[in-house]
């Protein structure tokens, strides 16, 4: 038999519908990574209005600010960091991720195709 | 915070790319519950052709038949079972998508949002 290797896509919904999936994930980490959504979005070949649309998406469909931008600061130009909310979003999707990729090398492991 | 439901997609790949997710996944389901290619593409809302060519892709993904079909028979209009690697792909589906669907009711019931 061939080797079968699972592949997947997660994501989190609310009642209300879709809140965050892989892309989403990503520009939140490297919002973390970076302190700027500009520079974030620049590494993610995203352009800036994209990505913004993307949180401000995400914070209509939970209620609450998962950004906080601020200006200035000791090297100038300001930045961004996620908001208590933002780094729980930021969190949970990691937990979830990494079962499912546990579940997916166990499955590659014991399976005898 | 707000409830978050975790919702994913399966796919299975070999090295030469995708070879079956859930919709041919329900079209094997569908062929051995109802003993016809016909019959199940008709009760998934799918054209004959497009179910047809579905399982045509897999087939040239593992390089084996996975459907066999016959004609006449005691009740007339001949029919369709799967293979042994058909119902192979079928149980392997069924397994990822199981362990994928443990972790996900496992997550909304610990998780504290």
């Amino acid at each position: 038999m061939v080797r079968l290797r699972p592949r997947y896509k997660v994501w989190f919904e609310t009642e209300e519908g879709y809140v965050l999936g892989p892309g989403t994930f990503n520009l939140l980490k490297m919002i973390e990574r970076k302190g700027s959504l500009r520079l974030a979005a620049e590494s993610l070949g995203m352009s800036y209005r994209y990505a913004w649309g993307l949180l401000k998406k995400v914070e209509r469909h939970i209620g609450r600010p998962i950004l906080r931008t601020f200006k200035g600061g000791s090297h100038g130009g300001g930045g961004a960091t996620l908001t208590e909310e933002g780094r729980w979003l930021l969190e949970e999707y990691s937990k979830i991720l990494e079962a499912f990729s546990r579940i997916s090398e166990e499955y590659e492991k014991t399976s005898k195709n």
